[in-house]
């Protein structure tokens, strides 16, 4: 990261080797949150759900949290009631040493599927992590959540309202399994701001949607995803208890910038990713026939392998763009351009079109590539990266 | 092939070498059909549907065909008017030298998308397939179709019915962009059986729907998908005009079976595949239900990607199986075995399980995956195969 992360008065984090990685790797991250703070969180949606997810949503529905205790190495999914039994043992062994309840605690865990939790470890590791708390821990925290990431991820944004600054942190983990609906993708942001729960919730909801719901990397979507934010309030501004309130309006676009940046991110450090790539679909009937178009071409393997290999294989993008399965299609319509390049027009090649011109466009790291299908109004983007050889010999050698 | 292709009487095959393709290679197949035999086809769902498809589709439902005229290395595919124009040249020509109409000449094309096709090299070799024309032709024509597989498809069966042989041929091409709902792939079949016009129709449905769409390579479509049936009527056998008809349900397995061999032999040559993989999805709601649960493990690139590793990560089976969308899905009663060994079951890693197992499981060339749902009584299987660093080179490398 070459950004700073400041500070949200009212969070502070910890992120501590457990040795559930091999060597003294970060692996290991406490969250604590003052007591008066707001939290609320998105989670996966993939029925087959981690034991931390549902001791989290349940825990959340109870009482609001104190800490978030995270794990990388291993997903605690797949594990049946002992995995249910092995979250509630952390949560327990913290509330004992902080003099909480158990429920105050949301447990969280990243990494591979159907292993036991390393239980003993984590509780060992406790009073470390709790003598290791501070407010400038974020960066450290954004390494201590990897796992198949490549580089920590996160971003700061202050806006000033009224003479206050106002503050927003964010940090996120995530690299392969990524696709809309959430990812294996933990995300935790933060602000000073003082908004009210609903309000919160409904911030969330809109920028989730808005950031890690619009990114691809291979179409896989994870049992642990969670993406949690805080509100504690430190700010000395008036508390956001509606959407009409003037600040309501700015907060949710700075809350949505940041979860774009992080979800960018994430597809920028997607496993074997060698280009960015932005697909916008434009002038469709709906939003969400744009996105469906827009996602069928981003999850393609056939243009994927294109990207990677630089070739301006169009045909490709057109063939999924036919398979995508919206209504009223009008394939003669459609116009498509890579990086400003227009490669075809009328549903076929660009009378004006070259082949030098495409590769120099397909060259590029960045590709946007454009898809117009001419025939409404609305627009969507989805963000996605290009499926590398390197990408099979990560997923290929995980375990190993 | 290993196997022996049978003739068909009423069709005559010639494989030649346009210069399409470099070198000597066959790339261009003429398929001659008796005047009186019956022609049933189906194509591409893919709404980006090549010209020669357009063309096809036109001509079947003018008249009865009387030639095939496949070229390989051009889709002629995203080319327009000028797509539909070099389809037609194609035919005019054919026409013009056999003396019958251009209705009577179906066009098909496989390879690469949005070149334009080198029609003068069609026309000019047109003479030279006629020269060629065999009844025994089938071994060669399969060849001639090939774009990236490494291996001819074919088979032949024989049914005796009333003292009376008959017989069925088929060949096919495709090895990438394979996925429900046909595929990058051409299938030629034909029996002398007698059949009618509507029952063959019928009888073809059937057979794809119960084997080309039940494969997945890489979860693609093409623009360019087809599978024609002929009957030539030459068996001394009375016409099968309707599915009363005794000899209806015969012939319907018989045509199921040699339709499923192919497709089977299409997913075990699928780009880069090193395991050919059966996902068997049994006891859900509807069959519907099970092979959208079968069709989304059997796409997962992370299950792929451990197929290939033979690491028995059954987590990433769970997580797909989990986000298929399925209604009623009960994850806690799901069970899943890998060549008869169980590895998860109530949801969780089996306690039987251990994972020496799951990696000998894993570690054969044919892997059969079996998912129970435990809650109805209905099944259905999806082929595929594993997903590997070739995948990824093949079609990096394809136009280059």
């Amino acid at each position: 990261m070459t950004v700073d992360l400041y500070p949200i008065p009212g969070v502070r984090l910890a992120a501590t080797s457990a040795g559930i990685k091999q060597g003294r790797q970060l692996d290991a991250v406490l969250i604590e949150i003052d007591s008066g703070a707001q939290v609320v969180g998105v989670f996966t949606r993939n029925a087959f759900c981690a034991a931390p997810v549902q001791v989290a949503k349940t825990h959340l529905a109870q009482q609001l949290p104190r800490y978030f205790l995270i794990n990388a190495g291993y997903a605690n999914a797949g594990m049946g009631q002992q995995g249910i039994d092995d979250a509630n043992a952390c949560c327990q062994a913290l509330a004992k040493l902080m003099d909480c309840k158990a429920q105050a605690i949301l447990p969280f865990s990243t990494g591979v599927i159907g292993e036991r939790l390393p239980v003993d470890k984590i509780i060992a590791h406790l009073p470390k992590a709790v003598a290791h708390l501070r407010e400038d821990g974020w960066a450290m925290a954004a390494q201590g959540i990897m796992t198949t990431d490549t580089r920590p991820k996160g971003i700061s944004q202050r806006i000033v309202w009224r003479g206050q600054t106002l503050t927003i942190t964010g940090i996120a983990k995530g690299s392969g399994m990524i696709k809309p609906n959430m990812a294996t993708m933990l995300a935790y942001l933060a602000t000073d701001a003082p908004v009210s729960q609903p309000v919160l919730q409904q911030i969330l909801g809109q920028a989730v949607q808005q950031s890690f719901n619009r990114m691809t990397v291979d179409g896989d979507t994870s049992t642990n995803d969670a993406c949690m934010l805080v509100a504690t309030g430190k700010a000395g501004v008036e508390s956001v208890d509606s959407v009409e309130h003037p600040l309501y309006k700015i907060l949710l676009e700075a809350i949505i910038s940041v979860c774009r940046s992080l979800a960018q991110q994430i597809v920028r450090d997607g496993e074997g990713a060698t280009k960015f790539v932005t697909i916008t679909v434009v002038n469709g009937h709906s939003e969400q026939a744009c996105l469906q178009v827009a996602s069928t071409v981003a999850e393609s393997p056939l243009v994927k392998t294109a990207l990677f290999a630089s070739d301006p294989n169009w045909g490709r993008i057109l063939a999924a763009i036919g398979r995508s399965g919206i209504d009223d299609l009008l394939i003669d319509q459609v116009s498509i351009t890579i990086n400003d390049v227009l490669v075809a027009e009328g549903g076929c090649r660009a009378n004006s079109y070259c082949e030098e011109q495409g590769i120099a466009a397909m060259a590029e790291d960045e590709v946007v590539i454009v898809i117009d299908l001419h025939h409404g109004t609305q627009q969507a983007s989805v963000w996605t990266c290009d499926l590398s050889e390197e990408y099979v010999r990560i997923n290929a050698e995980y375990r190993t």
